[in-house]
C-alpha cells in the first residue's frame, strides 16, 4: 500500500466516520488493513477520532495494533485499561511482545499482572524484563530456532522440515551445545541450501560474528547491525548462553528514534512526542521549554539593562544590537548542530576534538571578518558614523569566535558530564551567544563613545 | 567490534602514523579491519590524515571502501582520480556498486568511462544509470536469485545447490515467468525449507507483496520495507519483468539519511556533510547561510529603526525587547519541529491539518497568557512601570500565537510549493517572530507612550 492509498483510507475512514458508518469502518480496520496500517491510521488521527477508531477494533486485533504504535500513544491507551482486559491482551501477544507492552504501564500494574499470568509465562517475561528496554535484552525476541553442532546438513534439513514454520526474519541458525544451551557459532540459511548433506554443522557454521551480550546499549547493538549488514544476531547472558535474538525491523526502530532524538531534543521535544498529543498536554510540555528559555532571556535582557546610558546616548545601538546576537547564535548553531551529528554517527573523539575545534575557530574567524564587514558598512551608511561600523564590526567578529567555541566545546563537555547535548547544547548556547553579543556590542559602543 | 574497539582501533593508527610506521598501518588497514570499518577510519579522520590512510589502502581495497563512504566524501576522492585508476576501481565491484560511484562523478567523465568499458558491462550500467540515485532503481542490485513457478520444491532445492554461494541478505527467490522474465511472486527461504518436496513453486509461493516499480522515490520504499518487515524486495519496470532486487541494508542507508536530513537542513546544513570537510569549503558553504540570516537580521532591525524615537523616550524599551522576540521564535520553533518531524512520518495531511493549527493556536495562548502574566510583573518590578508590563504582555502573547500559525503554516505551505521546509522554514520562522515581535512590542509602546 503506498503513501497515497494510505491518505485515501484515513479520507475514507473519517468521512465513514462523520456519516456514521461504523459498520464500515470497523470492516476496514479488522479485515482490509494490516495491524501496522491501522496503527498507522490511529497515529495521525486527533485524540477523539483516535478514541472512537480504537474502540472499532475487536478485542483479539487490539494487542497486535498496540505494539506498532508509539511508547506515548501507547502508554495513553494502556492507562484506560483495567487488569482483566490487559491480561486479555498479552494473551494474544508473543512473550517479547508482552514485555514490550507490560515497559509502558506503571509498576503497580505490572506486578499485578504478572501474579494472574500462569507460572510458565511469568517466569519467561519476567527474564525479559530483567533487561531495561534499550539494551539488546529489551529488544530481543526468544523465537530462535537452535540446532547442535555435531548433526549433518541433512539431519538439520530434516529437523527443520519438521517446523510448519519458521519464524519471521529467520536468516539463520544457532548453534548451541547440548549441555548449557551456549552459543557456539550461526548458519545462514543460504549457507545451509548450498552445502554437501554429509557435512556436519560445525564444519560449515559462522564464528566470525560474535554474539551480542544482553546488556550491550541499543545503539550499540545497531551500529553493530550497520557494520556487519546483519539481519538478524544471537543475544547471549554473562556466562554465554542463548536468550534470544535480534532482528533488524527492531533496529531500524532505534536508529529511526536516535535520529529523531536530536532533532526533536534541539527544540525541547520528546523523541517519542505524539504529533497528536492532546491540548493541555502539550501546554503543558511546552511551558517547561519556555520558562527555560525565558531564563536565558531574561538573562540577556539584564546585561543590555547594564548599559541603559549607552543606549541613551546613542539610540542606534538598540536598532543594531539583534544583529549581533543573531549572527553569533546562527554561526553557534551550525557549529553545534553538526558536533551533535558527529557524536551521534561515532565521527567525534579525544583525538580528533582539537582539529575540528581548531577549523571551527578558523572558519568563524574568515565569515567573522567577511560579514562584520559587510555590515560595519551598512551601518556607517544608514546612521553615518564610522564609530558604529567600528564597534558592531568587531562585536560581530568576537561573537562568531565565542559561537564556535561554544558550539564545539558544550557537546564535548556535556557528554563527559552524561548530559544530552542534543537537548541542553541550544539553550546554553543561546544564552552564551546572546550574552557575549550584548556585552561585547554594548561594552564596546560604552568605550567607544565614553 | 564494538565501538570502544573502534576508537582504539583509531589511537593505535594514528599514534602508528605519527612514529612513521607506515608498514603497520597498511597491514591493519587491509588485513585486520573490514572494508566497512575502515570507511569509518577514513570519515572520522581529519584531510590529511585522512588522504594518507587512503593511500595505505591496496587498489583492491579501494573501491570496497569507497562504496561504504559518506557521497560528500566519496565524490571528493574520486574527483582526485584519472580515468584509468577509475576504470581498475570499477572493476573490482559489483555492477549496482558501479552506478553508485559513477553517480558521484560528473557527467563529462562517466561518459569516458563507460565508453573505455567492455559493452555488456556498459550495458548493464546504462540501465541502472537511467534511474535517478534517490529512485528504487537507483538503491536495486541485480544479483537476484530467480526460479520458474512450474518446478517442485525438491528440483528448486537441487538448483540452488548447484550455486557455490547466494548472494548475501537473500531471504527469498523471485519466481519469473519463463518467457519475458516477468514477475511472479516470492518464495521466503524459509518457506522453501519446510515444504513438501513434491509440491510445485506456483503452490507455495507468495503473491501478497506487490512488486516495487523503478521509479518509486526511496523514502516510499523505506516505508514499504517498515510497514512489511521486509528484508529483501523485487523491482520491475513498467511492463512488469524483474530488474533486481531492493535489500534492507540499503534502505537503512535512506531512513538515516531521511531522519539526519531534517536535523541538518534546520542548520542550514547538508545531510551528506563531511565532519571533517576542509577549511575552506566549509567557510564559503556556511558563509551562504550566514548571509541569509543576516538578511534577515537587517530586515528585524529596520523595524526596529522604525521606533527609534520611542527606545529614546523610553530605554527600558530596548533591554526588553529581545524577550518578545526570543519567545515567539522558540514556541514557533517547536511547533515547526513537530510539524516537520510530522510530515517525515506521514502523519500529517489536509484532513488533519486544521485540528492541529487549532491545538497549536490554543497551546500558544494559554502559555502567553502564563508567561505573558510572569514576564510583566518582572518588568513591571523591574522598571516600576505598569504600562510597560502590560505592553510586553501583550506583545508576548500576539508573537506566541504568530509563532504558532507560522510554525503550522509554513511546513504546509512550502511542501505544497515544493519547498523544502526544513531548510527554509527555521529562516522564515525567525524573520516572522522577530519582525512580529519587535513590531508589536515598539508598536504598542509608542501607541501607550505615545
Amino acid at each position: 500500500m503506498t503513501a497515497q492509498e494510505d491518505t485515501t483510507a484515513l479520507d475514507k475512514l473519517n468521512s465513514a466516520l462523520n456519516s456514521g458508518a461504523f459498520q464500515q469502518v470497523r470492516f476496514t480496520l479488522n479485515s482490509t488493513l494490516r495491524p501496522v496500517e491501522v496503527a498507522h491510521l490511529l497515529e495521525k488521527s486527533p485524540p477523539k477520532e483516535r478514541q472512537i477508531l480504537w474502540n472499532l477494533i475487536h478485542p483479539e486485533n487490539e494487542g497486535k495494533v498496540l505494539q506498532y504504535l508509539a511508547d506515548d500513544i501507547q502508554a495513553d491507551i494502556l492507562s484506560k485499561m483495567d487488569a482483566d482486559r490487559l491480561l486479555a491482551i498479552t494473551e494474544t501477544l508473543d512473550t517479547d511482545d508482552v514485555a514490550d507492552v507490560l515497559q509502558q504501564l506503571p509498576e503497580r500494574i505490572t506486578r499485578e499482572l504478572l501474579q494472574i499470568m500462569d507460572q510458565q509465562n511469568r517466569e519467561r517475561i519476567e527474564e525479559i524484563l530483567a533487561y531495561p528496554e534499550d539494551t539488546a535484552g529489551g529488544l530481543m525476541n526468544t523465537d530462535t530456532v537452535t540446532i547442535r553442532p555435531d548433526i549433518t546438513v541433512e539431519t538439520c534439513l530434516r529437523y527443520i522440515r519438521r517446523h510448519n514454520e519458521i519464524p519471521e526474519m529467520t536468516d539463520s541458525l544457532f548453534v548451541v551445545s547440548r549441555k548449557k544451551n551456549s552459543y557456539i557459532g550461526t548458519l545462514p540459511l543460504t549457507k545451509l541450501l548450498v552445502s554437501d548433506p554429509e557435512i556436519t554443522i560445525r564444519e560449515i557454521m559462522n564464528t566470525d560474528i560474535k554474539p551480542i551480550p544482553a546488556d550491550m546499549p541499543d545503539d550499540k547493538v545497531a551500529s553493530l547491525f550497520e557494520k556487519h549488514d546483519l539481519v538478524s544476531a544471537p543475544v547471549i547472558n554473562k556466562s554465554g548462553k542463548l536468550l534470544g535474538r535480534i532482528t533488524i525491523d527492531d533496529v531500524v526502530d532505534v536508529i529511526r528514534e536516535d535520529a529523531d532524538h536530536s532533532l526533536m531534543s534541539m527544540a525541547g521535544l520528546d523523541e517519542d512526542e505524539d504529533t497528536f498529543a492532546p491540548l493541555l498536554k502539550t501546554t503543558r510540555r511546552r511551558a517547561v521549554w519556555l520558562g527555560i528559555n525565558l531564563l536565558t532571556a531574561l538573562l540577556a535582557s539584564s546585561v543590555i539593562g547594564l548599559f541603559q546610558d549607552t543606549i541613551d546616548k546613542v539610540v542606534a545601538l538598540a536598532v543594531l544590537m539583534p544583529i549581533v546576537a543573531s549572527m553569533g547564535g546562527i554561526a553557534g548553531s551550525q557549529t553545534l548542530t553538526l558536533m551533535i551529528r558527529g557524536q551521534a554517527l561515532g565521527h567525534v573523539e579525544r583525538s580528533n576534538a582539537r582539529w575540528l575545534l581548531n577549523r571551527e575557530l578558523l572558519v568563524s574567524l574568515l565569515n567573522g571578518i567577511i560579514w562584520a564587514g559587510v555590515v560595519a558598512a551598512v551601518s556607517m551608511v544608514w546612521f553615518s558614523s564610522q564609530t558604529i561600523g567600528i564597534v558592531i564590526g568587531l562585536a560581530i567578529v568576537i561573537n562568531l569566535i565565542v559561537g564556535a567555541l561554544a558550539g564545539t566545546l558544550l557537546p564535548l563537555v556535556l557528554k563527559a558530564w552524561g548530559i544530552d547535548p542534543a537537548l541542553a547544547g541550544s539553550v546554553l548556547l543561546t544564552t552564551i551567544t546572546d550574552v557575549v553579543g550584548f556585552f561585547a556590542f554594548l561594552g564596546l559602543a560604552t568605550y567607544f563613545y565614553g
